[in-house]
This record gives structure tokens, sequence and C-alpha cells, in this order.
């Protein structure tokens, strides 16, 4: 949560006055309410900084407010609701900005927001960088490692993708996640202000795993990362419980129904070895959700990439307790793999 | 430590690995010495913005390496050194870059580091805002303060008067801070970039003092920031011990002589009503170093100013756990009084 930009004073609240998990979403949700009221409030004062920063962190919020709140789907889907309209209102001030682009796929419509380095473009336009979240994390919740890709010259698309966040609405977790990136790489191939010669994506946790796939499938996408994720669902048994519940969550499905489904659905087998583009894998030797087998798993079916890959032997889940370290550089290898100048 | 740039997997290993006081220098000093292997290397990969950020986590490591670390100045002072040469590296590298700047005032080299906002250049050049630290607080510690500035197209100058920083080994605290702020303002004047008819002045804890003097003592200035500030020393019985200590030591002089100096260099009865500037007072209520009253002092004593008053009943020194709220208002505040476009 502080990685990803809830500021420490609420943190330390929560830890002092939420009591039982229940007292959880209320209480990030009075967070969001009260950040809202500063953002409209600077708004329309005229300041937008202020504004927009606010807005995303009243969405960034209620995204906790609704993280693993599996058991009340209606608060659940009240908070993925708050959270994406604020962050809609959010955008546009930020800086630089977020541009909301909604892409067609069959009947769907996938919401991504597309963001570009401040400070003159390339004559022939900006690298780009998809990022792809996990089962719980979302488009509204990669602003600040966004924001790294940007000081860096790289522009960003982060959007939701089957399962995840407003998307989960229109479609569940689905075999072919790689079919949806393809068609936000269409979309930034009609955009001007993008190199497509240049694009990369990043994906954490199972969205890791949808970066691998969607590498493997598009050659288009020159450049890969995936960062705390797995190649198939054969460690789900060993899962802490509310990661199992989670996935259960996005296909839609009963718990019976759903395991099945889920060990279907997510296996790089099929792929792996189309994989052509360069690709950094990054774990952590202490992640108690994915086990290092699955790392082991995927380098070896990566039979036909140029792989790096790094193991922090201290990291846990996606390395989140040495966030600023592996983020830069995972940052930095994309600019350098993209050959940003 | 948070709210300035440390991050919080370090926070959180010290209070995990530090079993007595008598460890926590060399507990910064290591990881100081590890973000500028970091840094190193990032930059002769050609990574400048990785390179420029983790000098600058170098050097905000080593700040608080020797943070209120007055039982021994040999390590004190190797600590300041150690701060001020890796934030001199990191600067250029930094996004925006910062330039450092040497003043000549009498015989002191007074040392601050200037930035500019990304983006065009207004015509009449950039309003500035004069950052002033406080007791312990220095130039390199600004840095995402000044981010914040910068993001709402306010240039800031960062600067170590009398009795801080770097500046420290050259003159003590004295009297008449206002006369460097002064030599800072004719610096800028002379500076194209820089709109000298749009000039500020922030200042935290001591600083804030200083800005108010400052203000008061120069019309260039067009608007004053105090946060966590005073009115004189009539209640440093009553500070804690180790603020008690933090002032003797900046005298430079002998505890029992120091208490007199520090009355008498400390005080801003002969300047504050000069002051014309619209400004802007910011105090905790729960602010365990200086109590309200020393606010209502200076509130009384500024009798020709206009000035705003915020007194937040749950902050603490400079609302340090609600900088998320406190310090996006003061920057819009000077941002709206300097009238930014």
């Amino acid at each position: 949560m502080l990685s990803d930009g809830i500021p420490y004073p609420d943190v330390s609240q929560a830890l002092e006055r939420i009591e039982s998990l229940e007292e959880w979403f209320d209480f990030w949700a009075a967070k969001g309410a009260m950040y809202e009221i500063l953002g409209d409030d600077a708004l329309r004062a005229g300041h937008r900084v202020s504004g927009g920063e606010w807005l995303w962190q009243a969405a960034l919020s209620f995204h906790y407010a609704q993280f693993m709140w599996f058991h009340d789907p209606v608060r659940r889907e009240e908070g993925q609701r708050r959270k994406v309209e604020l962050y809609n209102r959010a955008a546009p001030h930020l800086v630089p900005a977020g541009e909301r682009v909604e892409i067609a796929v069959d009947d769907v419509v996938l919401p991504g927001f597309l963001r570009l380095p401040l400070g003159e473009m390339p004559s022939s336009g900006w690298p780009c960088v998809l990022l792809i979240g996990g089962l719980e994390s979302t488009k509204e919740e990669s602003l600040l490692f966004e924001n790294m890709c940007l000081r860096r010259g790289l522009a960003t698309f982060a959007f939701d993708g089957p399962g995840q966040g407003e998307t989960f609405f229109q479609v569940k977790l689905r075999p072919d996640f790689e079919r949806y990136t393809s068609a936000v790489v269409d979309h930034l191939e009609e955009r001007a202000e993008i190199d497509a010669s240049r694009l990369g994506v990043l994906g954490r946790s199972l969205g890791g795993f949808y970066a691998l796939r969607s590498a493997a499938c598009d050659s288009r996408l020159g450049a890969c990362v995936a960062w705390g994720f797995f190649y198939d669902m054969s460690d789900f048994g060993s899962m802490p419980e509310h990661t199992q519940r989670g996935f259960v969550y996005v296909t839609g499905r009963e718990p019976d129904e759903a395991r099945a489904y889920l060990e279907d659905a997510l296996c790089l087998g099929d792929v792996a070895a189309r994989l052509r583009a360069p690709t950094l894998l990054l774990n952590g030797a202490r992640d108690p959700i994915f086990p290092l087998r699955q790392m082991e798993l995927v380098t070896r079916a990566l039979a036909h990439a140029p792989v790096e890959t790094v193991i922090e032997p201290d990291g846990d889940h996606c390395c989140h307790n040495m966030g600023q370290i592996v983020r830069p550089r995972m940052t930095d290898w994309l600019a350098r793999t993209l050959r940003v100048a």
C-alpha cells in the first residue's frame, strides 16, 4: 500500500484504530471521502495539481477499502466503482495527465489510461510500456510506477483486462488475456504520439503471467518484464487462503468448478516457446504465494527468448519489501531495452 | 523521515534491527553506502534518473545517520560531509536538475540549489520559492517538497544559512539570518530564469522563524509561509531535551552561555511589524516543541501583514503526521499568492 501511494499517516491510523477486519472498508472509505472533498475544493479553487493528486488519493483509498473484500460483493463493487469514478476525474489533472482510452474488443469496452512524458516528443514518438496489474491490482494503482517510467522517457498505458478492475463487471478471467493486450497494441499503433516499434509490457503477480503470454503471442511487444509471477496453477493448493479466494472470485464461478477452470486457463505451456522478446524475470525468494519452482518452470519454457533472471533472496511477493530497489531497476531495464535516448 | 523520502522498508528494518541508539548511525550509514553503490552503478550504465535518485537516497540516509547526533561531533561532521558530497553528485541528474549555487556573504560561501520547473518558461521567468530548513533540516532534505512546488510551476531555491548543514562549519547561528536570505534574493534578481517580482519564502520549524524575519526585512519577498515556528525562546525550558541540545549545538557555544545567546538572537520583536507580505502561518495544536502561545505572539506582532492562520487540532510538530494534507495546501497557497498561471 505504501509503495503504491497510501500515505504513512493513514496506514499508521489504520493500525491504531481498526480493531476488527469488519471496520476495514469503512475506515478507508472515510479516507476516500475526505480526499475527495480536498480534491474537489482544490479544483474549485483552481489548484489543479492538488485536485488531481487528492482525487487520486481518494481513488486509492477506495481501492484498498475493497481490496480482497470478497465476502461482501455489493460493497466491493461500490468500492470499485467509486475508485474508477474518482480516478477518471483525477486523470486530466495529473502531472503528466492521464488520457482515458476505451478500446472495443468483441462486446467488451477495455478501459485504460495513456500518459506521455513531459518534455519534447522524439520525432518517432515515445516508446511505451503497457502495464498489467495482478489479481487485485488495477490501472488506478500504478500511478507511482508510471511516474518512474515517465521520468525515464517512457510513455505508459495501464489497463484492466478480463477479470480486473472495472472490466471484471463485463468479462471475468479468461484464458486468452493476450487478445486484449493485442487490442491495446492495435490502438497504440494508431497513435502519433507513440513509437509502436518500441513497445514493452510489464506485469506484476498474475499480471506477470499475462505479460509473458501477451509478449509470447504478439511480436510487436519488444520487451517483457514479469515480477512476482507463475507458470501455472499447480501450486494453487499451497497459496494463502485469501489468494485462493481471489483467484476463485475473478473467475465468477463456484469454488469447486473454479479451481479446474483456473488450472486449465492459466498455464504458459502452449505459448512460452513463442516468446522472442528480451525478457526480465524478477521474483523474491520469500514470496509466500508463488514458490521459486514456478520461476524455474517459466525459465525452462522460455526456450527462445533472451531472459534475464533476478531472484532477490530477501524479497517477498513482488519484492514489495524492497520496492525502492527493484522498481527503478525494472524501469531502467525497460528504458534500456526500448532504447530511450 | 518518511515524508521527506526515506523508504518505508528502511524505516521498518531500522525498527526491527536497531537495538540501542548507538547503532543508529551505523545502520543509516550502511544504507547510505548501499544506495551510493546503486547510484554509481546506475550512472555508469547510463541510467541517469536512477543514478540521481539513488545518490539522493544515499544523501538522505547519511542525513538521518547524523540527525541529532550531538554527542559525537566527529561522526556527525562525517555524516554531514558525506550527505553534502552525495547530494552534489545527485543534483545534476535529478528531474528536474538541481544547480548548485554558491553565494558570497562576507567571508562565507552560502550554498544552495536552484531547480526550475519542467516545461516552457514564462516570458518573465519562473516565480521562485526560497526554502529554509529548521534546526536539523538542510537543503538536501527538501527534494520532495521542492518537487511539489515544481509540479505547480514554482522554481525552488533551498539553502543552508548560518548554523545549518554545511554552512554550520563556516558560521554558527546568528541573529541576522535575514542578511543571508537577502543575498540569495540578490542572486535570484540576476537570474534570467527567475521572475524576481514573484519571490516567496517558506521555512519550517526554526526555518519558519527565519522565513518571517527574512520577509519582514526584505520587501522583495512577496509571500511568506512559516510552519511549526516560534516567536522567541521564552519556552526554551519546556522544549524536549534533544531539541534544547540541538539549539545549543548550532550556536557553537557552551550550554550555559548558549541559552542567553539564543534568547537574545532569536526574537521576532525587532522586525515583525515591518512585514507587509501576505503570510501563511501553520502549526499543529499538538506540537510538543513550540506551544500555540508562540503562534499567538507572532500573529499579534505581525501588525501590518495580511496573515492567514491555520491551526491543525491533530497536528504534531510541523504537522508531520498529516504532511499529505498540509504540504500541498502550503504549496497551493504559494502558487496562488505568487500568481502562477
